[in-house]
C-alpha cells in the first residue's frame, strides 16, 4: 500500500492521519473513514517530507498560493521570497506554475524548501520546452508528458492538476453553445489545440489508467482540472462546463477503485447566484470530492482588485462546500504577481476561509473571532493584535496613529462608543 | 410641499426624479411611484445643489464613504482631499463625521465642495462640543441636539443618522440578554448614558415629530441609526438589534405619513448566514425602506483588511435587499482613515455593489463586465481599462511590467491561453 486512500480503506490509521487529525482537533477514526470515502484527502507523495495536512468535509478552509517564473519575468529568488511570504501569511499550500528558467531546478528548490504541500501543472513544462524549441504547441508528443508527469512524482510533487476532463464529448458541449470568452485554462487550451489538430483524444483521459498507476505509486493527489471553466461571468455554468464535470464524475469514481486520492476543480468567473448551485452540483457529480475552486470571480470589472473579487466568491463558495481556496492576487489578469500581491492575496484567501469557517463552525475560527471582539471590548490591544489574521498591520497602524499609546484610537478618540458604553 | 415624498403622492415628477430617471435609465413615472411608497429615496435638501441621486429599490446600489476630523487626527485639507478622492472612485454620498476643529466650517466647505449626497451624525456635533467644555456625555442638553439639527438642516445635510430607535423598551432587550460587545455605536452609546443617567426617554424618540418637522422643511432624509447593532459576530440578530428594528419601523411609518423621506441603517458585524434573513426582517419590518449597512463584517479577526470583509458582506447583503453600502476602510477598528485607506475602502465597495448588481442585472452593471470580458477575449487591453472600475491602477500594473506593449501579460506569455484558444 502506498496512498492515504488505500490505508484508510485497509481500516489503518497512518502517522500523516494522526497529525492531521491533531492539527485539526478533530477524532482521528472519523479522519480515517473521511479519507476512506475520499471526501478528505492528504495530498503528501511518499518522497516529500513536510507536516501533513488535510483538505475537505469537516475540516479547515485551506487555501493555495500560485508561484513560479514566467517567460516573461524569471527570477529564481523572488519565487522562493513569494514563497516564504506566501507560507508566513498562511498558505496551506502552494503550487509552482513556472514557466520560465530552468524548470525542473526551480521545482526541485521550492519541494526542499517548502514547508507544505506543494502542487504542480505538468502540462506547462513540456509547452515550455516546446515552445523553446519553436515548435507548435499541437506538436507535444504524449509520451513526453506522461514523462514530465512521471519526474515531478519522483521529485515528491503532492499534488497535480490534470485536465483529464477535456474530452472530445465535453468540447462538443462547448462547440456546440456560444462562448464570450472560450477556454481560458492554459492546460485546457493546450489540450484542445492538440486534439484538433491531431484529430485524438485526450491522452491525459485516454491513458487515464496510467496517470492512476504514477499517482499510486507515490500518493500523488490527483486535482482534476477544470479546462473548460467559465473565463467571465456570462459564460457560468454553461453546458459545456457541465459536460466537463459529469467526466471528471466519473474519473473520480476511476482514481477512488485505484486508491488515488482526488480533487476536483472548479471556477473560476461566477455570478454570485450561481456559486451554491454550483458547489452542489460537483458535490454531487463528484460524490462530496473536495472541490477547489479559483476564485470564484464575481465580477469580471476589477483588474487590479480581483483578490477582493476572490474573497467575496470564496467565502461564499466555501460556505456550500469549497475546502480549498486558490488564492487570486491584485495582479490576476494584468501581470504575474509580485511579492506584495502574493500576501495581499493570501490575506484576502484566508479572510475568506475564516468568514466561511466562521459560519461552518469549524478550525476555531469562531473562537478567533470571539477572542477579538473580546478583546475590543476590553480595550486590550495587545490581545486584538495576537488573534488577528495579521497582527503585524493591526499593531503598525494603531501604533504609528496619534493614539498609539491610548486605550482609544484615532477614529473616535474620547468619543469612544466602547468607553462611553462602560461608564456605570 | 418640499419633499420628494410629497410630490410623488401628489403624482408629480420632479426635476430630480427626471435627473435620477435619465441617470439610472428608469421610467421616471415607475420611479415616481417608487418614492411614494417609500422603496426610493431622493436624499437632496433644499438648501443643497447638486447632481440629484437615488437610494432604493430597483436602481444601482449606492455607495457612501465617511470621512471626517476627529480630536486626535484634525487637518481640514486632508478631509477635503478625502472628499475628492472618494468621489473620484465612485463614492455617491459622503458623510462628514467630524469630530475634531470648527465643526460648522468643516460641514460648509464640504456641503460647498461635495458634488454628491453629503450626511451628518448631528449627535457628534453635540458631544464634542460637551467633551471640550469637560463635561460629561450625559449632560447634553436635548435642546442643543435639536438645534445642531436644525443649524445642519438650514445648512444644506441631505440625510442625517439618527438614533430614535434607541428606546427604554429596545434598551431593555439588550440587557435582558448577554452581549460580548455592548453597544458600539457612538451615537448610540451616547444616548444610552444619557437615558440612565437621566432617567428619561431618548428625546429623538419622544420628540420625533419635531424631528420630523425640521426634515420635512427641508427635505432632510432621516437615515434611522441602528444605535443597538452588533459590534461583533457572536452579538448579531440577538433580541436587542430586533427590538430596535422594530421600534425603527414604525418610525418609518411615521416618517412617510409625515411626508419625511427615510431610510434605515443596519449591522454592522454578522456571520454571512445570518446576512439574507436580516435583510429580509429588516425589509418586512420596515415596509420596504432602502436599507443602509455598514459592511455587514463577516468575521472580527481581520484589522488591517475589512475593506475587503465588508466587500464579502456587503455583496451579500446587496443581493438580499440593501441598497446603500457604507463603505470600510482598511484602517476601521485601528485609527482615522487616510486618503489611501479612502480609496481603498471606495473600491471595495464598488465590487461589492457591482458584485450584486450583476446578479440584480441592475444599472448596467452586466453589460460593464460583458464588455471586459469581451475586451479579454480580443486582448484589448484599451478596452480593458476603459470599462475597468479603477482604469488607472489595471492600465499602470499592465504597462509597467515587462509585457507592458504586447498583447498577452507576464503572467503567462506566449502560453497565453486566451491567444491558444484562438490558433485555428
Amino acid at each position: 500500500m502506498n496512498t492515504q486512500l488505500q490505508y484508510a480503506i485497509n481500516g489503518q490509521i497512518t502517522r500523516e492521519m494522526i497529525e492531521v487529525a491533531e492539527a485539526e482537533n478533530v477524532n482521528s477514526e472519523w479522519l480515517r473513514n473521511e479519507i476512506a470515502h475520499g471526501r478528505v484527502v492528504i495530498p503528501k507523495n511518499v518522497n516529500h517530507c513536510f507536516p501533513a495536512r488535510a483538505i475537505g468535509n469537516g475540516l479547515k478552509t485551506k487555501i493555495n498560493a500560485n508561484i513560479g517564473t514566467s517567460e516573461k519575468h524569471c527570477n529564481f529568488n523572488e519565487e522562493i521570497e513569494k514563497l516564504n511570504v506566501a507560507v508566513k501569511y498562511g498558505a496551506d499550500s502552494i503550487m509552482d506554475l513556472s514557466t520560465g528558467g530552468d524548470l525542473h531546478l526551480i521545482l526541485h528548490q521550492i519541494l526542499k524548501q517548502s514547508p507544505v504541500m506543494v502542487g504542480t501543472v505538468p502540462i506547462y513544462g513540456v509547452a515550455t520546452r516546446l515552445l523553446r524549441r519553436g515548435k507548435e504547441l499541437n506538436k507535444f508528443d504524449p509520451e513526453e508528458l506522461f514523462n514530465e508527469i512521471e519526474f515531478q512524482a519522483e521529485a515528491g510533487v503532492d499534488f497535480m492538476t490534470v485536465h483529464c476532463g477535456i474530452t472530445k464529448t465535453s468540447l462538443s458541449f462547448l462547440e456546440n453553445d456560444e462562448r464570450v470568452c472560450g477556454i481560458v485554462s492554459r492546460g485546457g487550451s493546450i489540450l484542445k489545440h492538440w486534439m484538433k489538430f491531431n484529430k485524438a483524444e485526450n491522452p491525459l483521459y485516454e491513458q487515464y489508467d496510467r496517470l492512476l498507476d504514477i499517482c499510486e505509486r507515490h500518493d500523488v493527489t490527483l486535482s482534476l482540472g477544470d479546462g473548460i471553466r467559465p473565463g467571465c461571468g456570462e459564460d457560468a455554468s454553461d453546458r459545456g462546463q457541465m459536460a466537463e464535470l459529469l467526466v471528471l464524475g466519473e474519473l473520480v469514481d476511476r482514481a477512488r477503485k485505484r486508491g488515488v486520492q482526488v480533487i476536483v476543480e472548479g471556477p473560476g468567473h461566477m455570478p454570485i447566484d450561481q456559486i451554491e448551485m454550483n458547489m452542489k452540483i460537483m458535490k454531487k457529480a463528484c460524490k462530496d470530492a473536495p472541490f477547489y475552486v479559483l476564485g470564484p470571480l464575481t465580477t469580471d470589472s476589477a483588474p487590479g482588485y480581483d483578490h477582493i473579487v476572490g474573497a467575496i466568491g470564496g467565502a461564499i463558495a466555501a460556505i456550500h462546500g469549497a475546502d480549498f481556496l486558490c488564492y487570486v492576487t491584485p495582479a490576476e489578469h494584468l501581470c504575474l504577481p509580485d511579492t506584495d500581491d502574493v500576501k495581499q492575496g493570501v490575506m484576502a484567501s484566508r479572510i475568506a476561509a475564516q468568514s466561511a469557517d466562521v459560519v461552518n463552525n469549524i478550525g476555531g475560527a469562531r473562537q478567533r473571532d470571539y477572542e477579538v471582539s473580546k478583546a475590543r471590548r476590553d480595550l486590550d490591544w495587545e490581545k486584538i493584535y495576537k488573534n488577528s489574521l495579521d497582527p503585524e498591520i493591526a499593531r503598525r497602524r494603531k501604533q504609528e496613529s496619534e493614539s498609539g499609546e491610548e486605550d482609544h484610537c484615532t477614529m473616535c478618540g474620547n468619543l469612544c462608543a466602547v468607553k462611553t458604553d462602560k461608564i456605570v
